[in-house]
């Protein structure tokens, strides 16, 4: 690279490199910028951009969702666990963050949980206090997000509150097995034997699948293997900012790299929690991978993202695959916003605003 | 910023600042890059990022598509024309390039196109020699990119085709006035004109406006404006990447700056073009940047843009207010693409299937 070329003849003109010398200013003015940035990127190949630094957006983004674009990393960003049990440490402590605010999400969205078994798997059942009629048939089957680590019983139950409250919708959360203890494809089983039983419940195009991130992955992992043993497929699904390509493969990965203030960065724990549910598999088989299924088929698929997303690239990629499969897909894309921050704040606008795209969405396509 | 501190803390310990000394490394390591990011992210703000290479990316982008993500930055993304003269240059200069392309494109397209006057306005009528029948009793009006300052005569011509070749539509292109010689509000008044004119060649419900960047905003501005002159809209319209906040406003100004291909930076000769464009007006006019008009009551409308794109916050600020608004919006966001790269290339698929999509959604919502 031309630029940490001219950075190392500069250190060597000025003087020894101090052993903590850490570079990483941009040159100050913007037509110094213009002219390093127009050496560094004056033939084809790879892009280069200089350090930055973007404000908050103001602009078609409420005052909650610019306070989630400001917030710092998350302490954990760069968690690297050495074993189970600093794994289960971690995401304990991560549940019960998400636990203690579940009694104020119920009370303020009017739905209320009961736990279950389906097919032998651990559910939960979230029903809204006030259905319309045309949603008593109809039946929808949640897997949580949490990068196939985070997430472990009612910690799931978030998204699905905000789903059954927001749309009116019964909704099954699947507290599927996860590793430290139940690598791949343990989450895929369970969500399935729950499939199994629940296409008993409601007429299978009555229904959808929905999840964020893992749980977008999940959704589309589960029709592919639907379709591929024969079982009945949902009528419409919501793959939220899906984590369809496990490997740091897509292009925001890159360019929302560091800047994405949810994930940061697949290197941290998130790379880290992908290795710790393949378990040695192929990251492209489409179980683990849909981005690398075949989408032909698909029933109607409504995916949210936003401009920050380390995922966004996992979203389009997804959107566009959909669309040149002849499938009906719509996206939607927020203003500023990081990895699933529309299901963070119950009471920001942004997030009644997704969860209400994706009810009227399936309103749309789900049989009666 | 804490990293610039210690930057300078290391070149004062280091040595003297050689006088072309630009610094622009990243931390060599990953451990390295995400301690000094987790320090300068750990509280609330404006996100830090750090210098880096993003590769092309490839997974659901054609070698064409990735021809374009890996070339250079345009060699005048930073152009500064000190007078009239030395736009006119560079604008002529550009054109000609664009002119020299359409023999092949109207051939390989199977189009037509011929000069004429509409309400006084230089437009081109481009007529696909296949048309379905239902088209023929559709009409669309297009208005062109380039900043309000490329694109004069021909030049404006090659989006026309794409959608009058591939879509199958008829298309009146305007040639709208441009600085230097003709600011803010000749090209609108020209726009206007020439739709007073057009929506007696077809029912307006049958009608659709395009346009793409400046085009965009001026497909926005013309529904804003037809609005409040009692106009009849048009039946749908397709704002691609438009240049709905026509200042330094909205969150992939900055995430996409140096990272976008096309436009790089709008701190180059996009906003000088801007304001001498604007000629004094405020910037936050409708007219000017639609995004602060009311959308309630517009046409369906598709949107498109890339995960590249600097104007990709400028496209979803105006699908979500669209949305808000009530409007029926669709979203489409491609792969790696900077600005409006999928109008470039007619032999790229994404070319293809960027204007398939807007032709389908066309004949899905307009009258016949």
């Amino acid at each position: 690279m031309k630029l940490l070329r001219i950075a190392l003849l500069s250190f060597a003109l000025g003087g020894a490199l101090s052993a903590f010398a850490q570079p990483a200013a941009t040159p100050s003015t913007y037509e110094q910028t213009a002219a390093s940035q127009g050496a560094a990127n004056k033939e084809a190949g790879p892009r280069s951009f200089p350090a930055h630094s973007a404000p908050v957006p103001t602009n078609e983004v409420s005052p909650e969702m610019q306070k989630m674009i400001a917030a710092p990393y998350p302490p954990h960003f760069n968690a690297d666990p050495k074993d189970a049990a600093e794994w289960k440490e971690l995401i304990n402590r991560r549940a019960a963050g998400a636990i203690a605010a579940l009694p104020a999400m119920k009370e303020k969205l009017g739905v209320t949980v009961k736990p279950a078994v389906m097919g032998g798997v651990k559910v939960f059942i979230v029903t809204p206090n006030k259905m319309p009629p045309a949603n008593r048939r109809r039946l929808l089957v949640h897997v949580h997000g949490g990068g196939y680590v985070f997430g472990p019983g009612e910690a799931a139950l978030p998204e699905a509150i905000l789903l059954a409250g927001f749309g009116s919708y019964k909704v099954i959360s699947v507290d599927y097995r996860m590793p430290p203890d139940a690598p791949y494809p343990a989450a895929m089983d369970d969500a399935m034997a729950v499939w199994k039983e629940a296409v008993k419940m409601a007429k299978p195009k009555n229904m959808a699948i929905f999840g964020t991130s893992t749980g977008g992955a999940m959704t589309l992992a589960m029709v592919l293997r639907a379709r591929s043993e024969k079982l009945p497929l949902p009528g419409a699904i919501a793959p939220g900012t899906p984590w369809s390509d496990i490997a740091k493969i897509g292009d925001t990965y890159e360019t929302n790299e560091w800047i994405d203030n949810v994930l940061v960065t697949w290197d941290g724990w998130l790379g880290r929690a992908a290795k710790l549910y393949a378990n040695g598999h192929d990251l492209k088989d489409p179980q683990l991978s849909p981005i690398y299924g075949d989408f032909h088929g698909f029933p109607p698929a409504i995916l949210t993202s936003g401009t920050r997303d380390l995922f966004l690239s996992n979203t389009v990629r997804t959107h566009r695959k959909l669309r040149r499969a002849g499938v009906t897909a719509e996206l939607h894309v927020y203003e500023g916003m990081s990895h699933a921050q529309y299901g963070f704040d119950m009471n920001a606008p942004e997030t009644r605003e997704a969860f209400t795209e994706i009810a009227r969405f399936f309103d749309r396509h789900l049989g009666r």
